[in-house]
Parts: structure tokens; C-alpha cells; sequence
């Protein structure tokens, strides 16, 4: 990558050369950025610009040592110094992460990198006993806190606005609906759901297109809460929230579906996930897998597996694919929702920064800072297409439901009449 | 797999022992329709059934020899004995084909089929010598032979019916539309094609979408057809029709096309095309793929290679995606047409019986015989789902053009105004 013929101006925006050593150190660390429009600055003077473009953003880094740890471990060192306050990023924070995303050819090229990050993966393998570790250090962080900044039914996935402005609420409850249409669930049909989260879609499947639902999550506090949303909404005889491993899911289903949990899989575990849904649906089911993925192969950086998502990994759409195709399930349908993925984090962020004194009160300001870069982060990496959004439909070999074209997802309310949304009169909850 | 458990009668109906011999070579024969509903019959007499079942068809072997060959290798005996009139199929010669397609494990575990299997490779490998003499046998066959059972536009890939009860040409037409919307079409904007059979796609973007393209074929034949009909529709300034390989294709290009070649490309080609596609449109650019292809690795049987697409391979979505994935195109959307190649199948092959007697006077009652096998086993692929066909839709990292949601795809016509649609007026051609 080329340096940036870059500006030198002090924090005030005078052109100077009064800090020669300090310039010196910005130039190497813009090398970093290439040529995203970001401007960077030493809190005590120096500052380099990028030529002839508005920054977006000023990454102001407080003191020498955080500067050169960013000069030799940005991946690992932005994230950390954000965290402790030691930086701070004034302007556009997502749009800024954005341009470095678009800029950056990434870094963990070096041993260094390549050590830590081969490290952080078998520390955080996703065995039965890692990812019940994982999956607690990120989704039992306590449920009044996702209450703050989440929708009501608490949706943790990319939602899908059928309309650019539609609210977060809005947006969801089409997510959830968009995914039944998509596996055309029939009355009376068995579900079987593996990483539930809260258990908005769970309850969605069986409330509104008559199926049973058997859901699996490990975390503690999210299968809590279901539960106790499914007795209130008069919905326990039909789903049925399980506290274990997908890879302990059993009986026979006509459906598989799983929403945000492959993430958490491990690709060294994509052979046992495809045996399990092919156990679980046979030759004649089908299902749904919807997850983050990449378009090419790459890591998630070391600092969000590390403080955010630990054993979290992104699977190319090859990868995935390689999930279903030991067992001859045939690919209908993948759609790439990135767009929505970024919207869905605009939407988050912006409650998290109106709640972020509720949960500094509840954790600490280094929590709500780092909680903060990995919202904006995220925001950043699918704007940029650093990361995909991947909804794959799929189809045992025997499976009769192959739809004639997609036009009826996208019918008007009026024509949308589901072919297989129940008149409550008409069907039967399914038994196990 | 299991033999069935069969009833023996002769050709009438009537249940008797009289041919031990033979009967006993039709049972070695009915383990490899395994439990299809097919009746397997000698013309001398015995026959075999599969029990409690009305057999869709009676496959009728002429002779001993033939008998013997099905048992030793049918994959390549059926289709040359059906071709040389030593068997007949009596009732749905498609329904028949998939049935045994759904019950048949595959062939080619053995030493011999192996072999030849990749004897059949090395010799049609798609390198650019190969390539022509693989193009030329099939698509070089004679444009009055095509003109006499495809649509007035010659469109030799799957159609889109947008209703099932459409007509070959108004799908035909749905389908180059389709391809035009989901590629999202700008006026002026610059396309190239790879592979463009008779021309009908590139016409269709230059005259509605006002593009200019370069379209690249192998076939003589399809070739001068092409620019003869583009002359005729006043098209020559903006659609320009290279007789040259894929591999030729210079120029930069807002959008690449390929509707119908990945199968000729071979996988020992793909990481080439990659290149390919990425030269033409580099980073900013978008395009689609469609193809036939597979839900789990494997070959075009050895017959049809041999007699009707040498060098073709029908690939898994994984290795697809592998020719976009080193250069990180974006997969936005993925397509599983394959009840749309089905029903154009049967279409196809509707209109080829109606002109059995032409094609057999132009040609001779074996090649009617093995196109006939050809387009009906092709039904039963696609119905079984023994093949699948995908369009992919990609774009690359710096590509603009990433919609928001799939809805307009599917517009009621009087709310379908494509965007990029240009009045006459509004467009300049672009230039090369």
C-alpha cells in the first residue's frame, strides 16, 4: 500500500513541521488507513491529513505508547485503546471504520498475527464445553441489558426492512416473517431451530403458520426468558425451548432452521452441524441457514474474538455450502441481506449511544466503549463488504417444496395471503 | 441397493416362469432402477415388474447382447442402445428416467467407468483447441436443425416462466428480462457476454436497456446468425459479436454475462475464468452466471459426454463460487431454476417430436433417437434434481450497484418501470 502524500497540520488545523518525530510516527501508522479520508492526531500536536478530501473522522490518540502499539499491532491495539479511552474518534466513527475497511488490505499477514490469531482459536474452539463458554461470555452478559438498545421481542440478527424506512420494530417482525414464507411452513409441520437466541422466531413459527417448534440455545439467560415469553403469550404446548448443544438436537423434523448461529459453529465443526440437520430433517426436509459470511476466506479480527465474539468465525458462502452438500441438500435460494445488516446496526447503535449512561451504571465506560466500536465496527464492515449477510434456503433430495418462482414473497399485503398461514380453525399442533 | 422384490411376466401381462435365464439377467438389470416404477421387458419375452405399482414405462432390450451390456455398464449402454433403436421405451420416457434417476445411486465406482470416465476428459478438455472442436459438435449442428423446436429467438438455456402456464417464447423473453433486471442495467453502460449462442440476450439489453455489448462465441454458426439478426434489428453500431474463446475477451466493462457456458468452461478452467471475468470488470463491476450445476460433486454421464456435450461439467455451487471467490466478488443473490429447465425441457422436446420426421430426413433416425434421449433424460434431471440451475448474481468489492431489497424483481407490470430502462431519447451508446 502507497503512503498517503500526506497534509501536516497541528490540532488546530495550522500547516506546521514543529513535531518531526511524531509526524513521523502518524505517516507510518496512515499507512494503515491507505487512502480512507481519515484524519490522525497525537492529543499533544501533530496531526496528519489526508490531501485534498474532508476527513470523516479524526483518530486522536492520547499518548505515545498507544501510538506505537497501533503502528505495530492496529488490528489488536485500535480496538484495546479505544476500549481504555486512550483513543478517541472524533466525527463519523462507523463511516470512518468504513473507509479503513474499504482502504485496508488487512493486516495478519505477519507471524506475529498469525501466532495470536491460531492461538485465539484453540483457545475458543467451539467444542461442546468452548462454545457453552463462548456463547455465556457474550449472550448471558444479562438480559435487562439487551432490553435497552434491542426491539421488544430482543431480535439479535439482521433484520429486513422492506422499506428503507422502516422502524427497527418493523423491520424485525418482517425478518421473522420473511424467513416462514421463505421455508414455507405449513400447518401442522415440526420446526426444529438450533441457536433460538430469545425465541422471537420460534414463537413467530408457531403463532402465526401453526407449526411446532423445538428450539435449542446454550445460553442460560436467553433460554430463560423465552420460556417465560412463550407461557405469557399462551404458546408452551407448541414450542418447546431447550437448554443444549445443536449437535444434541433429536427426533424427526420437517423443517431446520437457524438464524445467527453458524457464526458460532467453528468451520472445523461444518461436517458435524450438516450431519446433524440432515438426522434431524432426512432426504425430504429442508431449511434455512442465515448467518454472517465473507466473499472471501478471513478471520474475524483478533480483537472482537477476543473481547466481543469469542470462537466466532464467518464462513465464506463456499463454506456454508460445504455444510449441505455431503448430504445432497440442493442450494434454492441465497440472498446476501448485507445492506439490511448494516442498517440493523445504525438502528442499534443509535439506541446503545442514547442508553450508554444506563450501561456504564450497570458495567463500566470501558465496557460501553468497547460494546460501542464493536456496534460501529460492525456497521463499517458490511457498508464496506468486508462482511456479508448470507440467507441460504435449502432442499433435501427428496423434498417436495420447490416453489415455483420467488413472486410471492414480495406480493402486496392484499395478494399475500400465505398459502400456508393457518385459519386457527383449521389445523393441528404437531406432536413430537 | 436392494433388488425389488419383482413380478415376472411376459410381454403380455400374463404371470408364468417360461424364461428362467432371462428373467434372471432382468432382475440383475432391475437392481439398477432400484425401486423405480419401471417395467423391464425382452422383446422375446420375459419381463419384469416392480410389485404393487403401475409402471410408468416398460423399458423393452431388443436382444441378448443388449441385455448383457445394460447389466455390465448402463449408464453408456442405454444410451447407445436406445439411440441404435435396440430399446424402446413404451409410456413417459421422462417420468421413466426420473424415476430411475431418484431410486439410482449413480454408476462409475468401478475401475472401468472411472477409467473412461477420464479417458473422456483428457480427451475433450476444454483447453482452447478443445474448446472449439467441444462447441462445434454440439452448437454447429445446423441453424435450421435449432430453428426447428427452440423459440424464433433461438434461446438454448432454461427459460423463466413467470406464470408455469406461459408459452416457451413469452418465458424465453421473461427470461433475458430477468437476467437484464437482476443485473440492474444503466443506459450507456458497457456489457461484455461470454458465450452468447444465437445472440438473443445481447440484442435484448442493447434494444431495452440501452447498453452497448461485446459477445463473445466459439460457434461459427451461432456467430453469423447472431450479427445477421443484429443488422436486421438495426443493432450492428451497439452489439458487437466476436467469433473468439472467452479467454480472448479484452476491454473494460461495466457488467459481465455468461448465460449458459460455465458448463463448457470445465474446472480445470475455472480459476482462468475468474481472472477473466475480473480483467473485464475489475473491482467496481457486477455480473451473472447461469449455469447448470449440482448439489454434490459428479460428471455428465459418460453417454452424454461422448454424444452429446463433450467437455461439459456441471458444477457444485461451491466450485461456482470459487471462481469469484480469489478476486472477492460478492455473491448477492443466488437462483435455483431447475423446475424452469424442466418445463423448457419438456417444451423442447414437444416441438423436437413434432419435427421427429425433418430432424431424422436432415440428419438420420439415430441422431433423432439420441436427441430425444438427450432432452427427455434432461427433464428427468432437472425434475429429480439429479441437476440444479443456478444464477448467481455478483458484484465486485467497489461495485455501487447493490439494491435494497429483491421486490422490484417482482413488480406488477404497471409498477415494473425498470429504472435503467431508457427512453429513446435520454441514452447516448457507449463507446469501447
Amino acid at each position: 500500500m502507497s503512503t498517503p502524500d500526506v497534509i501536516l497540520n497541528n490540532h488546530s488545523g495550522q500547516a506546521h513541521r514543529a513535531f518531526p518525530l511524531q509526524t513521523w510516527l502518524l505517516r507510518q501508522l496512515s499507512q494503515t488507513v491507505g487512502a480512507a479520508p481519515v484524519r490522525l492526531a497525537l492529543k499533544s500536536g501533530a496531526e496528519v491529513s489526508p490531501p485534498g478530501v474532508d476527513p470523516l473522522a479524526t483518530i486522536v490518540v492520547r499518548d505515545w505508547p498507544t501510538l506505537l502499539k497501533l503502528i505495530a499491532d492496529p488490528e489488536m491495539a485500535f480496538g484495546e485503546a479505544y476500549a481504555d479511552g486512550r483513543i478517541e474518534v472524533e466525527g463519523d466513527l462507523a463511516g470512518a471504520l468504513a473507509a479503513i475497511y474499504q482502504a485496508w488490505e488487512g493486516s495478519g499477514t505477519g507471524l506475529y498475527e498469525w501466532l495470536t490469531s491460531k492461538c485465539l482459536n484453540w483457545l475458543q474452539d467451539n467444542t461442546r464445553d468452548g462454545s457453552r463458554n463462548n456463547i455465556h461470555r457474550h449472550y448471558d452478559l444479562g438480559n435487562d441489558f439487551y432490553e435497552l438498545w434491542l426491539d421488544p421481542e430482543l431480535v439479535y440478527t439482521c433484520a429486513y426492512f422492506a422499506s428503507p424506512g422502516d422502524s427497527l420494530e418493523t423491520a424485525q417482525k418482517s425478518k421473522l416473517d420473511y424467513v416462514c414464507r421463505k421455508l414455507q411452513l405449513q400447518p401442522g409441520e415440526r420446526v426444529v431451530e438450533a441457536g433460538c437466541g430469545w425465541g422471537a422466531l420460534a414463537l413467530h413459527m408457531a403463532e402465526n403458520y401453526g407449526v411446532s417448534v423445538r428450539a435449542y440455545n446454550i445460553s442460560h439467560e436467553q433460554i430463560a426468558w423465552a420460556r417465560r415469553r412463550a407461557a405469557s403469550r399462551g404458546l408452551s404446548h407448541r414450542v418447546e425451548f431447550i437448554e443444549n448443544d445443536y449437535r444434541s438436537i433429536e427426533g424427526k423434523y420437517d423443517v431446520f432452521v437457524s438464524v445467527g448461529m453458524l457464526e458460532h459453529v467453528g468451520a472445523a465443526h461444518y461436517a458435524d452441524f450438516g450431519r446433524i440437520i440432515h438426522r434431524a430433517v432426512g432426504n425430504a426436509g429442508r431449511g434455512l441457514l442465515h448467518f454472517i459470511g465473507r466473499s472471501y476466506k478471513g478471520e474475524f479480527s483478533r480483537w472482537i474474538r477476543k473481547r466481543i465474539f469469542p470462537g466466532a468465525y464467518a464462513p465464506t458462502l463456499g463454506e456454508a455450502v460445504s455444510v449441505l452438500q455431503p448430504h445432497r441438500f440442493a442450494v434454492l435460494d441465497v440472498e446476501n441481506l448485507r445492506v439490511h445488516y448494516a442498517r440493523t446496526l445504525e438502528c442499534w447503535l443509535e439506541r446503545f449511544d442514547r442508553e450508554a449512561a444506563q450501561v456504564s451504571a450497570k458495567y463500566d465506560p470501558w465496557f460501553t466503549r468497547a460494546w460501542r466500536l464493536y456496534l460501529a465496527g460492525s456497521i463499517a464492515a458490511f457498508r464496506a463488504g468486508t462482511l456479508q449477510l448470507f440467507q441460504i434456503t435449502f432442499g433435501g433430495p427428496k423434498s417436495k417444496q420447490v416453489s415455483w418462482t420467488r413472486a410471492p414473497l414480495y406480493a402486496s399485503a392484499t395478494d399475500s395471503a400465505i398459502p400456508g398461514a393457518p385459519g386457527a380453525s383449521t389445523w393441528k399442533p404437531a406432536t413430537f
